[in-house]
């Protein structure tokens, strides 16, 4: 019984480490665990970049090796130190950590397993959750209820953009010669698109001067309604900082969201100050 | 006059079924017909792909007429369902819907009716018809009185950059060659445009160190009075969402700015309804 | 005596349809200048484009002479219904009026005054004049006072902008080579505003990594701090359409500026209901 | 004693003139030296055009000197007239104005110190010195207060769209031909940057049915999250900006919400500094 003990306590701590941090040492692994992920991430760049990924491949495929065992180390560490195993197994994170693990060891049975390069990307996201331990998350908190207020009507901002876009991508098509890159309406779309949300590559631009008076409308068209998202962030920001409310509870009923200079409880009258 | 009253149930439910949308089997219409737009336009979309549109003429062609005969027999039932047909008929609706299904029977007759694909586009903005009953424009109520609110104003400064856009336009006629393709002033209106918004395709750019100059100007200038229309549909949007606090004062002690659910006034605790 | 009345009465009839639009006199002729003057710069912008501007000279210029001699009438006009001509003549739109006529009567005198052609488009700041008097600048009157307002700070800021592109655009001179089109410092700020801005050209775009990674953090800060003017601008608007302050003087002491719901002068003291 | 009193005289009217600008003297240095560093910029990138630089060599060369021997003149009378010299040298400024004079003497000693232009460039920030003392510093007061408060949020901002922009690009890096100028993640996550900020070069640009469809994802997205930086600093703005109203209660009535110039309660018109 002692050494069961002894082992609650053991796997007590290692979940203090590794899920928390508050501790000195939970804070030096998420420390280490973040320099590991973007250190993998750089790997993973550098090795798509032709003469690097050649020159120095015997180089970068230890650093792989050295990664992903770590990363395995820690999933391991992570499945044991937990009390119900499946409930981590099954998170959004647990499943980010077993698959952009597992490519490099698939890549011993299989070969040419380009693709699952993006798999290993998704150790990116695991940044996430080393990130939202710390400190300065508590900064997005008003921005992240902002979003989520304005979450609706961003929605159907963009549905509105994008119906936009298909019908004047269809005018397009019918207006300009498909020498100029007009060649079907789908790929008008994509340079509707292109035009409306002022990124402009110039891959396909219209020719005649009948394109170019449509471009023109659709180009301030899309100057204007950048407004649109831009105003219902705004003020949904200005709603939720505003300081007028405090977080105090009435001592009598309970009600919250009481004016910063109240002193009786809007909902039921009693003294704010007892 | 059974008969009579049988008809008018029969043709107040397909009313009901068609035109509304809180029973169960209008619901399932106004689905149907959503995805049956969306799979209109799609294959619209296809057909203009060369690859796909010779190889599967056929599949689209029989595909077209399915959905050219479905939205045929909805116009119908509209027509058929509503007390005063001429009411739906001339509607801005009644004349999209048969707009958009009247091309394919055209073709029949016709041969090369090629610009007629455009209005076979416009089925897409039925799709603005369902979403009118959905939950979510509830969302948009706001916004939409928002953009009521600052339309003229707007109006005033988009009336302005295109002002800005001629005047900048023709400057830049005269500085520029026309060896950099500012061959006219309608063009280099149209890449003054280009500029302003920030859109910027590169297929007409300055070349000389003063058109270079004076294009960097606009694009500064471009940058700043983006500022314009976002502020103000911002304090417009700011405005109409600020309706926590109402104009009520409390029949005691005279405060006012009582929150909209306030029982009890904040300063004195005097009920409010009295 | 009476003649000198009858003339006073002629001239004062004169400049109340010229300058002012309360009649229906008034409104027609600004109608008429309005449409005059959109047809003048039509004709401007035609000429300039190569295959009109050669096909169709006799009628351009036919439709040139009749705008210029209607335009001098105007001016003519506008100098003997007024009391102190001198007072139109070196006012700004005297000038644009004057400069706007003159090329064509020059024309006839030179040869190959094709840049005369910058002059004509000066017409087109006559619209403003035209626009003052109609209803709809009204609305534009709080985006003015908000634009003053933050006029000092979006100077500021477009300072800073310009004074980063300068450091930005001599480091990547430093960092890209000649050959993909940073030649000189000058071209590389120019590239820094066209990058900064969000406008992209692609003219001239960096290739080596470095550069590629300067330019993206260029791209991100161009990103957020467009942020800065836009926030500038939507804080003043905010702040001027706050309906809160009414117009009202005191009766007692003649200040201004009192909330809507006061019931008394907030210097004085004295009711202001009185 | 006398000479060391005068010396300290002419010490405090030295400093009075370099570091202050209240006295017409010290206004007229930085007057004198604002002019001096701007026209040293225009010296540096005039250098930089070769068509300029080589057949103006001496005169830009002898131009340089002049700046130089000034800017060394003010370096050293910098130090003379303060008391503690090395707060000075050792200061952002004092480092700045070595750093920035320094390479011409250098250029006589080593052949080929091309790099160090850019140390001539720091030349620049000295401006924002001579403006700090400016008037129209004090606008920015309020702006830089929003920016500050604004800056966590920013840099969150920021980084998850980094984050973003990494895995986005190596999902085109994995979706389109290299052939297409996505030839390594590194690359392709640079492309991701020009797209979402909206810049949009088109040196790079997808060509596949996929990776435009991902693009025009990419933009939307791009388009719409534009609206978090500018709505965080908007609300930061109107929160600093909103300073009309104080908290001051009426000792008779008790109503709040004065302006911050009120004598009297604009309820009661009770005298409010009793």
């Amino acid at each position: 019984m002692a050494k069961k003990q002894s082992q609650k306590n053991w796997k007590n701590r290692l979940h203090e480490i590794i899920y928390e941090a508050d501790t000195p040492a939970g804070k030096l692994f998420d420390v280490i665990l973040l320099i590991a992920i973007l250190l993998s991430i750089a790997v993973v760049m550098l090795e798509s970049v032709n003469s690097i990924g050649e020159n120095y491949k015997e180089a970068l495929n230890i650093a792989e090796w050295v990664i992903t065992i770590l990363f395995s180390l820690e999933y391991f560490l992570r499945i044991i130190s937990i009390s119900k195993p499946s409930k981590y197994i099954f998170s959004f994170y647990g499943i980010i950590d077993f698959l952009s693990t597992i490519p490099k060891y698939l890549s011993l049975f299989f070969v040419g397993t380009h693709s699952l390069v993006a798999l290993r990307a998704l150790r990116l996201l695991r940044v996430f959750r080393i990130l939202k331990l710390a400190r300065f998350i508590g900064e997005s908190q008003n921005l992240m209820k902002a979003l989520k207020a304005s979450r609706a009507k961003i929605f159907v901002f963009l549905f509105f953009v994008l119906i936009l876009c298909v019908i004047l991508g269809t005018v397009m098509y019918l207006v300009e010669d498909s020498e100029n890159g007009f060649t079907s309406i789908p790929r008008s779309v994509y340079w509707a698109i292109v035009t409306l949300t002022t990124v402009g590559y110039g891959d396909i631009a219209p020719a005649t001067p009948l394109g170019q008076f449509i471009a023109s409308v659709i180009m301030i068209l899309g100057y204007a309604i950048i407004a649109i998202p831009t105003g219902i962030v705004s003020s949904e920001m200005v709603k939720h900082s505003d300081v007028n409310l405090n977080t105090q509870a009435c001592p009598n009923c309970g009600t919250e969201g009481h004016k910063d200079n109240a002193d009786f409880c809007y909902h039921c009258g009693h003294n704010l100050h007892e």
